[in-house]
């Protein structure tokens, strides 16, 4: 067997889609990320990966929190769409959505979301593009019963696509 | 809102399922997880959330080296299975089943198998229960199309059980 990369075979990776959220004072930002895990369940911790040219990077970076809200199968484009392909520097994501404020000050969005989740970092590592950010649950609640929306039915049944900045991300080239 | 964590807030989070393969020597071990991620896209890097009491855990802290296989959604119980509930110090799981050796002398099991990708580990973090490894992918590779087998199918519909090594394994008490 030689070595060789085809990134085809990155596609059969399964994820879930999430908004991850987090303040720095009084700015509140939210981004899609298909990159949310559970690491250990005894405490419960979890882990994000973030491209650090966002602003949730910034923001985490500096507040040592964040937010995952769980998105349901039937949250439409239009609501999650500006989360992806647009950035919290030119436009205040949270303005026209439904949240709550966590016990960390972090908004939680509620709206189209099953569950959140509220998580404080105690470890980072760099991976070069990306960071991945870990820590405690501190706060976690299940707001309905359904099912949540996955990267598989956004691509096959939405046919939606990667922003450049994502982990998964593949040129078309 | 007060702190407060509801366990059922993590089911919502969506996962694959794959066999992480790896080597000591002349030993080889696979064994199943739900923790495999890719967190960047150039270069194409992997992390996988291993517990510290899996004999993959010893192999991958040793060799720095493990290969994931992602199960077909057709792959029967009786063949994955074994991968998840039996201790790789106990029986050689992979002497029943079909597998090459990758480049860097890693096992990657190519039955019931979509696609294999093979890591060299760079970093790690301690994560209490379990430690989580991040690499380069060095070699991967399609081997045909078909659906993945994701965490929600086994549970759903194959009634599977999460073992407890299992980051996302929750009591049944």
């Amino acid at each position: 067997m030689s070595p060789e990369i085809d990134r085809k075979a990155f596609r059969d990776l399964s994820y879930g889609l999430y908004i991850v959220t987090s303040r720095y004072e009084d700015r509140l930002n939210g981004q899609i990320v298909n990159t949310v895990i559970q690491v250990t369940s005894d405490p419960p911790r979890v882990a994000v990966i973030i491209n650090k040219k966002n602003l949730t990077h910034e923001f985490i970076s500096k507040t040592k929190a964040f937010g995952v809200s769980v998105l349901e199968q039937s949250a439409p484009m239009s609501f999650f769409g500006p989360f992806g392909f647009r950035s919290g520097r030119d436009i205040d994501k949270l303005s026209k959505v439904g949240y709550e404020e966590g016990v960390t000050g972090i908004p939680l969005i509620t709206e189209h979301a099953l569950s959140t989740l509220e998580v404080k970092v105690f470890d980072q590592i760099d991976l070069g593009t990306h960071t991945i950010f870990i820590g405690d649950a501190v706060n976690s609640a299940v707001l309905k019963t359904g099912r949540p929306l996955t990267y598989q039915y956004y691509h096959e049944e939405l046919k939606g696509k990667s922003p450049p900045a994502a982990p998964t991300y593949v040129s078309e080239k």
